[in-house]
């Protein structure tokens, strides 16, 4: 029986000790503060058994982690008829790319790419009542954890100076892909990507795609099959430009973001969620890729 | 416990009455005398049971699925110093999409699309005595079967209308990625891909990459470390600009060629090879792709 | 000695008669309103003498031909610099494709593509008191006639539609080559796009252009030098997509506008102006279009 | 009236003492075997006047520059048929870019990319009864000269290492764009890039596209609407992704090629021919190019 802890521990004290850490988001003021030397591990066992290592529980700004929990609950709402807006295909290109998104006529590649997340975040403020509130109140669901909140400095700055997902959102609104305005879609996704979370809190949230659709309370948030999805495109589609490197080097369905965090799990196993916030050249947390890295090659647990 | 046969036979007929059953491929003469109407289904368990249903027994061309079992060969002689030369990120591109491999300097995306299993022939010519026999040998010892062969006609008609490949390859070799003559490259790279099995042979030779690098005799043919790397590349570049869809719909690792085959596999359970020559418009076996689905949704057997 | 007034009278009847006349553009209400068979012609000779056929005297929406204007009041701002945010090469795409510019880091192909047009007009705000109206009041001191004015209604209607420019705008933000806010900069733009002129005003206003920047009261607006630059820019970048086509067929510098309207001119001899509201697939006047080869080709009057 | 002759021996002088001259190009052995201090000028006035500067007799490899030749020779055998297999518009991207003629299946944005001039030698592959040696003629003929000859080093060195030219070739036929053999086409091609011609002879073969189609000797060689084109065509794809910008400086149709060499003209008025074998980033004769823009700049003699 692998000795999860001691894994945990060894996995940390290594990676604490690296020179190149990456570097930490600059764009955005509130991530540029964060320290380079953070290292927080928090693996999620499917019987119940948790463990962790460094800055576990402490939240930070999950980002773009937040598309997986915006795009089971678009799922939740309108099932598999959210696939005539957006494509399952990896895109090969960067997490901002609008080319692709032009010459496939509106389509976004993917539901993880921004333009593909902006799509579900209009999915979102269509059918929740209260769309911030409703879905901060899902993802406190799912974690069960209601001390789950929003960092508004970083929705504030991103709304500020996020010219990108502007570009993004009204090129969707010219090939009729939007069906909100764009300031109401991108108040909901700017928001959605400045959820605070602790690698505790994300683990427990990402329980529910490790274990067929089913959180840790027992309430069926999806179907199964539902669940085998997001895992199938979190695989493909996690790490923008580097889903196929992930894929080779550690083999899990996973999903990143600038903040630094990395959420990553075996279906019917485990789920584990590691924070350090040095990003490399392609915008994925250098010390998470290697700790998760490390994970995978020495016990062999992965999909392949 | 699952009745494998009893599913295989459901499945079987159940696709056998479809009205849409694709287009054969009529590039090469000799692909497209195929009966659109053939179907084929061979599962081969890790725990030695296998069940067939149809025409799971007769040979057929195995095209871009030799890929996969070239890859495996240049593993085995360069371990990680192919990845200088190829890299393993999905293109969502079409199979002979030429672009995207001048945009990055002349290393293709992954070795699955043409530029890239090129790369691989040629690393096979460099290394193999006799290139063309010496990799037979190395399929048939595999598979345990030493009636597999090459089809010299579908070689001799790729040989001589296959621009694209040439096209390709001088290419590679403008940046100085082909180290043997482009003559010597293609002429390999046609063989290897006019090699006959029958869904049974590609079951059995597969069996290695269910089973750890192992194959069905106990050779330990590469680590398992790089077994595991060549599934997730399966599941990330097998289906060409299908492969997204593939993981989502199916979520196996596998191949497809044009020949009408596809093989996939669970881990450490079982690999199920699919023969039905008419494709969809992406070059993927239309029957074959809904065979595997059925055989996923129906069990829930799949990596996700 | 040419007879260019029985010239004009030619091909105004023989053009008048077509079957195929082009689709008048229909996103935007006012310009859909406009009758496929209206045909205007103005010829304004170098040395005084001017020509007319049809409905030459009638203001229409001059559209992207105002990015030429946009551009000679930018140059007589800032000359040179100007070209450190924008380039002068063609881009062998439609008017609205947003992929080069993220594939060159923000600096537009040319100043006639939208991208590049809108870059143009961030300067325009930049540098004019009341943009709006310094930049009309600009329009109508070259083209000598107080009476040209804005359509409030096509500006308002671009305004509330015009994603595509938004999207434009948003990205040129992102890549920090927008100065000014998107808003005001698209507020001025779409106001720039909605001048109403006549084929006579078009012909008088772009007189500097064929006079090496002396306009035909005699005010030297920008230096020779710049004037046939912006002749250069208008024969490789004046038709989208079509400008090497145009060149070919006609061969004089130009610009055409979705509201149907093309202005043509060779340097020290003429300036043609054609209005007619059919659109061929690229977006470019179809009856304009065979109107300037018609003439060209039969006075062999052109700049090769 | 202009000095000619001063302003020739002016830019000389000035240019000769230039420090940055460009890099000459490696990759064809006998290229980089040339000074890069070499420097000369012929101008060759319709009128019948000539003036000359510096290195202005020696022979040079015109590589590209031959593609005007061999485009005229093409549009003499079949007019207007082969723009059914080449396009006229701008590519917006270096001179060997394959990924355009794929997007617009196996048709070449131009006839002056490696692509499109493929295309044309495959033309004039047909039509020639002894390709190589009919070709040579034409151009002796046309320049009046019959001591012109091939360089058939250059030629053979191409030949082994042209990889890119065969790339082209290959994805032309894959496309059913190539009549004859690959060899074929590319052996002629190598040919008619490895002529070798003197300033003064350059000047003398491009005399009819200055002169509506007729050489000095007062043969028409093709009709004055399709010098017209020649001319047209080369002011928009003449210098590769520096089309726009050679337009912009100098104002003149041109061409370049990789030996060094430049000719451009103005229609009814002057050919001038420029050799410098140092090369600017995009492949154009730097010095070269600064002469031209030096000439029109100080006698304001341009198409614009």
């Amino acid at each position: 029986m692998i000795d999860f802890q001691g894994l945990l521990n060894n996995i940390h004290d290594d990676l604490k000790t690296r020179e190149d850490k990456g570097v930490v988001a600059s764009y955005i003021p509130e991530l540029s503060k964060q320290d380079v030397n953070t290292l927080g591990l928090y693996m999620q066992h499917i019987d119940g058994r948790s463990f962790s290592a460094g800055d576990a529980f402490t939240p930070f700004s999950i980002q773009s982690i937040s598309k997986v929990l915006a795009l089971s609950k678009a799922i939740a709402f309108e099932d598999n008829k959210i696939w005539e807006r957006v494509d399952v295909e990896p895109s090969g290109n960067p997490f901002n790319h609008l080319s692709l998104l032009e010459l496939e006529n509106g389509i976004p590649r993917n539901p993880l790419i921004n333009a593909g997340a902006l799509v579900i975040a209009d999915i979102l403020v269509t059918h929740l009542e209260n769309p911030k509130e409703d879905f901060l109140q899902y993802v406190r669901n799912i974690a069960n954890d209601q001390s789950i909140k929003y960092n508004f400095k970083v929705a504030d700055s991103e709304e500020r100076t996020g010219f990108n997902n502007f570009a993004a959102a009204y090129l969707l609104k010219s090939f009729n892909n939007l069906n909100n305005s764009v300031d109401d879609v991108l108040d909901f996704y700017f928001h959605q990507c400045a959820i605070e979370m602790s690698c505790e809190q994300l683990s427990k949230a990402f329980y529910l795609f490790a274990n067929g659709g089913q959180c840790m309370q027992g309430n069926q948030h999806i179907p199964i099959q539902q669940a085998k999805r997001i895992n199938a495109i979190m695989l493909t589609c996690g790490f923008y430009d580097e889903a196929g490197e992930f894929a080779f080097e550690v083999g899990l369905p996973g999903k990143s973001g600038v903040g630094g965090g990395i959420v990553a799990l075996l279906p019917n196993n485990f789920i584990l969620a590691t924070w350090a916030p040095g990003l490399n050249p392609r915008g994925n947390s250098l010390i998470g890729m290697q700790a998760l890295e490390q994970f995978t090659s020495q016990t062999n647990l992965s999909i392949f």
